[in-house]
């Protein structure tokens, strides 16, 4: 049916987006305070930045990019992740010559990827993400994960786990990568067609394959740990004893590889073991990627980030039972009874309005009963009821739906009346 | 270069996202004081949503769409304006079910039209709009327009010129339209392609036309409002009576048309007088909808709403010169010398910023000298100095940039002291 929603896509509804918003003020209140600035980028970008900076070998780029033409004949892709098009945006905008590196930044943003709908997987999806550029301090690895982890815990999720592992840097990738291909060629014809393509284009990617995780050569695969040469077992020591000096808990996973190209160092995800969440636990993922601003164009720059699902953290608050605060109250109501009193309502309202005043009216041309029972339902905190009688005499009456208590008020103090009796307006 | 982002499209930096998350916070806040809620609909819909929705003869889906086949085969177009996405997502998730009616929509979203970029049109903008479906009270129609204004009042703006015209109801229009084929046939050769289109499809949209502004007969056509029906008189002159008493000034017009079909009765636009704003001076428009929802398969319920340019909206503040109050201080910042500080640093940022307290330190490897330097650029209020001998005595060095006083602070204390002196923490 063409008057739906595109298959793996939503609406979020009213009833829902009270939630989305108070997420997101709490995520934007913790990146704050983490002094992490916001950075939005186009909902496309030119195909070659992910084919080049998320790698095409990977299969975001193979086989789940919502790619197109415009009307101009270029190839323009609509987002599928966040790192490679805030690290174009790094260099369009010559972000590394800021003096205040690193350059700490967040995004809120749409994601695209063709892929089979399921629980948990949507092919439009909302994601969180922070990128850090600039610096190759192992206490901004360990910052980033800080962070990640603050959210989900300052909105009340208790059942995580957090993995991480390091990829090592570039000389230790290569000896594990030799050392992979050594291991897996005898098995070779064995592997699902991915895996013998990966063997040869990005054998780490093997680890990750879900068609061949039972085989038992991948049992046996050297650990990138036995790798690592002194430089990057110093790094990587370092990440775990910042996370435990911030009681950040975590297990090491050395067959954590992520899917994409470019990452290098350490490389983390976060689960949720709450029960009853589904077969998808990952709710976030990241790691450094120290070659990628040069990959794009851009001056030798380190850079780290994650980015979380937002639809996999809803979940996991209602998988965990926590509930979200959202005020469902509205301040005021106004009941308004016989045609004369129109002008004089819509005014009313207006200015209550302009002084920060929560307030609605009726538009159904109801009886008197009926506008009582809209104020009901939305939970009105107080009614203004303005008759005819009331118009002559210019006033208002002010009933409190908590206590029932009702008093008149001349129309010429409403706004201030109204204002004390909430306390000064409406919280923001 | 593919290495940029598309033409007409930008990144938001962290130099300007803060004024667009101050914009959007307090249009959040009006809308709140109006009683409407957010939604949030798909980036993309079926192509056939935009074609009904806005009209199979509007330029906006025979020219400016971005419309392309998804893996699947199906056609997809990013939504180029917010109405037929809305309305849409009412009819499919059966709003008009709900008790509360009118129900009272706003978005905050992305639109994208393939036209000539230029300042103040972008391939992708941002929009705030409203839709309010299910009542045909003329005084919903001036609540529409009062909150458009409010926005702009509220964020500071002065030179603002809200232009209302009735497009009236079917009957009016057919009227009218049969008034116009009748005045511009004889001039038929004399206007350009698309108005000869538009007087067999839309000769109401001759009116609207660019090139052919200057032609003779667009001065003696006639005149919508000498075409309105008793009815639509009527309610023409409610939504002015109800504009007047909220002391909303506006001019009619009767040549705005609106380039989108379903529009009748109301249709506004909010202008800016501001110098140098630059050619494009429309703000925001919008209009009565009451035919919309039925060609979208749902139950005959009348619409109005409006969409507001985000980037519009930006220029005319700086073209009238507003400033958009923004915190760019840092609450502390923490200078660490000396690596066997290192993970004790990193512990006492975690925690001021668990409980609130925005808090930054170096990642550079800088010297005490480039750490201070650092601290004064990102305009911390306070320094907190932890060297060898501070670790060593479990204290922290806390100074006030701007006093320049100086205090020594236990480590244990640190928090509750920062808490203090920062008055109960960051405000949010």
């Amino acid at each position: 049916m063409s008057m739906s929603a595109p298959r793996g896509t939503v609406d979020i509804l009213p009833k829902d987006s009270k939630k989305w918003q108070f997420v997101e003020k709490g995520i934007k209140e913790i990146c704050n305070n983490y002094n992490y600035e916001e950075i939005r980028t186009p909902l496309f970008e030119h195909t070659e930045v992910f084919q080049r900076g998320v790698g095409d070998s990977t299969d975001i780029v193979q086989k789940e990019m919502y790619t197109f033409e415009d009307r101009g004949g270029r190839s323009l892709t609509l987002r599928p992740e966040g790192t490679a098009a805030v690290s174009r945006a790094f260099v369009e905008n010559k972000l590394y010559g800021d003096p205040n590196q690193p350059v700490k930044l967040y995004y809120f943003a749409q994601m695209f990827r063709y892929e089979r709908p399921q629980k948990g997987r949507m092919r439009q999806l909302n994601q969180f993400g922070v990128e850090v550029l600039g610096s190759a301090d192992p206490a901004v690895d360990a910052e980033v994960i800080d962070l990640a982890m603050t959210v989900y815990k300052n909105l009340g999720l208790k059942s995580l786990r957090l993995v991480i592992n390091s990829l090592g840097d570039k000389e230790s990738r290569t000896n594990h990568r030799n050392a992979l291909v050594e291991h897996f060629t005898p098995h070779k014809e064995e592997l699902c067609e991915d895996c013998r393509t990966r063997l040869t284009q990005n054998p780490l990617r093997v680890l990750d394959c879900k068609k061949d995780r039972e085989h038992p050569a991948m049992k046996t695969a050297p650990s990138i740990l036995d790798y690592l040469n002194e430089e990057s077992k110093n790094y990587f020591e370092k990440v775990k004893t910042f996370l435990t000096a911030m009681g950040i808990e975590y297990i090491v996973d050395p067959n954590l590889v992520r899917g994409l190209d470019y990452y290098n160092h350490t490389a983390f995800e976060i689960m949720s073991d709450a029960e009853g969440f589904g077969a998808i636990t990952t709710l976030a993922g990241g790691g450094r990627y120290n070659g990628l601003i040069e990959e794009l164009g851009g001056p030798s720059t380190p850079g780290i980030g994650f980015g979380m699902g937002l639809e996999r953290l809803l979940m996991a608050l209602e998988a965990e039972n926590v509930e979200i605060p959202i005020d469902h109250e509205l301040d005021c109501y106004l009941v308004a009874v016989g045609e004369k009193t129109e002008e004089t309502a819509v005014k009313i309202v207006h200015e209550l309005r302009a002084k920060g005043i929560q307030v609605d009216k009726d538009y159904q041309n109801r009886k008197m009963k009926g506008q009582f029972k809209a104020a009901d339902r939305l939970q009105a905190k107080y009614v203004l009821i303005l008759g005819e009688d009331e118009l002559e005499r210019q006033v208002v009456n002010v009933k409190s739906m908590q206590t029932g208590e009702q008093v008149e008020v001349p129309i010429t103090t409403l706004v201030e009346e109204m204002q004390g009796k909430l306390q000064g307006g409406k919280e923001s």
